[in-house]
């Protein structure tokens, strides 16, 4: 039986993103696609590159949602930590896949050394995410993701990963933009949410006016409360 | 006395920035105001409006850093639960602020509504955060700076709440960018971080090569082992 509502979590390792150095790409990139195919992400969490950090991030949001994602720290250097966590979160050990280490062999030749060979260890359990872009694959245990933090190999692996998911009812939204700010819209809102409890109801203030997002995975709810709302905006527009 | 480390974490409250319909701005811009002024993010959490969840990850993370930053959800609709959410997670009741109320007053006139006053309601115990942008304050409770998700104003009140911080000591940092990639440098680069384990050295593959981040509140050891670095990087690109 397909599950009507499939969530998902991910878990950014980057120490780069929290000291400003480098500006995220891979949340928008992964909440779009997810949006479109029928998941909801349901909480992001961006983690220094610290073994116990991570661990305690997966284990806590593992259990919590269909899917989980990470990103980053899975390269060959000293501060790639993430495989290495996630085999101590699940309680398991590392092993060298014979895949995994295959492709390696094939794209770098007699440059394999020591530490790319590094990146040929997955979790035992784990399963290898295609990496068409730098060769190093992604894995995936159980219900978790680990995927590169370079956005291009990111969404290459999303591309991967996306064959294994199953996607529930897709939620679709609708969109009114008007001048009004907030204020003026935020009783006859609150008014129309408590009457459409199935229909999320979302405002967003911006420079010009502000931005009304309906969201449900009942269309007809949606549709109905869309077209109310645009009768009140224009009612208010008009006083 | 001064902390030499002091650390922050950034929980964003929003539905928009989990669906994708927005791209968040301010986890960089915090990212890099912080670490300018000598303090470290080490955690952001991005969760959806639903109070529980808000309450849960605020009293998760408040106890764990020096300060808290929260973006979103202060606004005057039903969807804004950030404020009441703040409430109950330090177990406390919302009052309606006099000179929150004053400020709304001053500003909407005889345009302030239910919804807008609001916005003047903060947490016992709070004090408020400055909003020259549209005037409805930010607050600031204990270690937690409850603050707007609309990046102009999340921007304001951070140069509100900055005069309220003690900052540590600065995070200097060096970078060597280098085409050479990552399978290269890996093994001395690891020999390296051994050798001054009070450096965090990073590093980030990108299209065109390698950079290498090393970071330290020790400046001299941050010198010393930048100069070691760029010469084996040296070293290697000549054989």
């Amino acid at each position: 039986m397909t599950k009507e509502i499939v969530t998902a979590a991910l878990i950014m390792i980057g120490d780069e993103i929290l000291s400003g150095r480098t500006v995220d790409k891979n949340l928008n990139f992964l909440a779009r696609n997810l949006t479109a195919f029928g998941i909801n992400l349901r909480e992001v969490r961006v983690v220094p590159d610290i073994t116990d950090e991570i661990i305690k991030a997966v284990n806590e949001v593992r259990k919590k949602y269909d899917y989980i994602f990470t990103s980053g720290g899975i390269g060959p250097t000293h501060d790639d930590i993430t495989s290495d966590a996630i085999a101590k979160a699940f309680g398991v050990e590392l092993f060298l896949d014979e895949v995994a280490k295959k492709i390696l062999i094939d794209h770098y030749k007699e440059d394999l050394n020591e530490a790319r060979l590094k990146m040929g260890y997955i979790p035992q359990g784990a399963s290898l995410l295609d990496n068409p872009v730098s060769s190093a694959p992604g894995f995936r245990i159980e219900n978790v993701f680990v995927m590169a933090g370079v956005p291009k190999i990111f969404e290459a692996m999303f591309e991967a990963a996306r064959k294994e998911l199953a996607p529930g009812k897709k939620m679709e939204s609708m969109e009114i933009i008007t001048p009004l700010t907030e204020g003026w819209i935020a009783g006859d809102l609150k008014n129309l949410q408590k009457k459409y409890p199935q229909v999320l109801m979302g405002s967003y203030p911006f420079d010009k006016g502000t931005s009304l997002i309906f969201r449900s995975i009942n269309y007809e709810a949606l549709e109905k409360s869309y077209n109310e709302m645009v009768e009140i905006v224009e009612k208010i527009k008009s006083n």
